[in-house]
């Protein structure tokens, strides 16, 4: 599995630049180019195990109509330059703001600053920590059997037992390139809602199981997703998901966390888990536990449609396919919470240790 | 300041639906009291140090139109008896999905059992984590100078080092009143965004000025406010929150997590942070910082008016009506991150430690 390159970043923006300033000098016309970002541009090959992208390129040359934007890219990667350089970061929303102090090449609002900064990701083919713009939002939340290995400011190395925080929990930092692991766990398990987490955490389901359970809190953050990520490869763990049983479940999260998305293909080779397989809530599990449900919604039924006909993983995979068309045919969705039906401990004592002794049959 | 008491939920549960029972054998109609929940009825005491009830009831008496509703209220007292006498505990969601055993008396939708939940606290005088129901997101994070003294499901002590989670922090659980704490910190800065919270982070701010940092993440959750305010009462230390310059860093969060809300009342005496006083970011800082900054909005507007009309903090604060109508006339707010504009490590180096030499200046 991929671990990210070592690279000379500084470099790589001074070489590009001076390719810009050459362009000038010979009263040429400077060009930029990067790729397409789009579900159309991608393809899903098993093997690599995530979204790539297909090549096709999009070319911003310096005219009239694109000079505030080409100098916004160029004093973004004199920022990036300066981060690298001082071993600083910025935030996202920090980054528009320092652009404040860049005369006409001020950005008005933050979603200008924000392409400008993926453009510049794809461009290089880098990912923003590299270039040291960090992410607004926390990562997710650990318990379990597991060490992380860390070092304070002063360069001191700490070992971070999370299984010593009680009914608390870890959390993960906004960047986690620099972090170590140890566990002798036997699987990760990767929970959509922060409810069903403290659930198993509270009924210590990562000591009886020996296993690692992580929080995504809804969509996982680029973060969370690293950290699963290096985790699941340093330690070469399974990732279980559990997640709602809807299409916003099984798109938004599962098929995101785990192949990645159309729009920033760039990033999948880094942030995507493609080690994950799909525990459940499936809409076979609605009918073999009996749960209780809600119908779907409009939206529910055309992302399901679209699922269908251009998510190039669910294409792949008859598997989901069909869940997709019972998920369709049934019409109604179910929650990961909705095991409570039962007993609050069902999920503990019957669903899961039924599901993990199937795990061969758990959707890719 | 007030420690929760130990109640014997039980018996105050039993208790009640005996008086209904008692109600019903005696061929009456049995009743519930229970307070009245809005602005308008709460009066603030600067000494209680927040809203308290001013004591309007509303009765439900049992008719056919109440029957369901009554009926709701009562399976969900035998829920929570039963809750406490196992030592579980129940996410509100998960109370929503129990319900779908109880026949004619499941609830619909969610909103349904958390407005029955909501009602028990508020006619018993408790708050939902007393009848073991907890809330469904988590609690907050925590860098700095704290030690938090927690138990493992062993019954086994663990102290919990707050300066030893290297670039990660410890996540405060849904649950926190039997936490303990140690500390020699000078006091807490509370932080709105995540990103800001990073930011000190990143650059020791806890280590230099020896402090706690606590990061909100917005409107602070239950679980967030209580351990702070739990922190703050048993180490005696200053609450400094620093939040976005808008009418919803003022109100929404600020108010909120210092005095409680009208909505709420009956929770404010254990969820509120009474000994916060306001660090920034105030409309003057604006000015003697030169901020970037945006113009107010609609609801920004609303927001203002609403306060200097209706909320009873607001109109008990003579400094907060200056500030509030210095931001009228200004015209624009500001986030936290704008600092950004004069140096990534100006909030540290110039802005934090100019405020903290006028600390006696911080608004109420």
């Amino acid at each position: 599995m991929a671990r990210r390159k070592k690279v000379d970043v500084i470099g790589v923006i001074e070489e590009s630049a001076q390719g810009v300033h050459d362009s000038i000098m010979r009263r040429r016309k400077p060009k930029m180019r990067m790729p397409v970002r789009s579900l159309a541009n991608v393809i899903y090959k098993p093997r690599t195990g995530y979204f790539v992208l297909k090549g096709q390129n999009k070319e911003r040359t310096l005219t009239v109509n694109t000079v505030k934007t080409f100098a916004q890219t160029l004093k973004m990667m004199a920022l990036s330059k300066e981060l690298v350089a001082g071993e600083d970061m910025a935030t996202k929303r920090e980054a528009y703001y320092i652009s404040k102090n860049w005369g006409e090449a001020a950005f008005k609002e933050q979603p200008e600053s924000d392409t400008v900064m993926e453009d510049i990701e794809a461009m290089f083919g880098l990912i923003r920590e590299q270039l040291r713009f960090v992410p607004e939002e926390k990562g997710g939340e650990v318990a379990g059997r597991l060490v992380v290995v860390d070092r304070d400011s002063r360069g001191k190395k700490l070992e971070i037992d999370c299984t010593k925080f009680g009914s608390g929990s870890y959390s993960i930092p906004i960047e986690c390139e620099h972090l170590e692991f140890h566990s002798r766990a036997k699987f990760i398990l990767a929970i959509e809602t922060a409810g069903m987490f403290q659930r198993l955490h509270k009924y210590n389901y990562w000591d009886k199981t020996n296993c690692i359970l992580v929080s995504l809190g809804g969509v996982p953050t680029r973060a969370c997703r690293r950290f699963v990520r290096r985790l699941s490869d340093q330690l070469k763990l399974p990732v279980y998901a559990f997640v709602d049983g809807d299409p916003y479940g099984y798109f938004n999260i599962y098929r995101t966390f785990k192949v990645g998305s159309g729009n920033a293909a760039h990033l999948n080779e880094y942030f995507c888990v493609p080690q994950a397989r799909f525990l459940g809530v499936t809409p076979q599990d609605v009918l073999d536990y009996k749960l209780p449900t809600h119908p779907l919604k409009a939206v529910d039924i055309k992302r399901a449609k679209d699922a269908l006909k251009n998510d190039p993983f669910v294409k792949h995979h008859k598997e989901w396919q069909k869940a997709i068309h019972q998920l369709l045919k049934s019409g109604v969705r179910v929650e990961q919470q909705a095991f409570a039906k039962h007993g609050l401990d069902y999920v503990v004592k019957t669903y899961l240790p039924e599901k993990l002794r199937k795990k061969d049959k758990f959707l890719p």
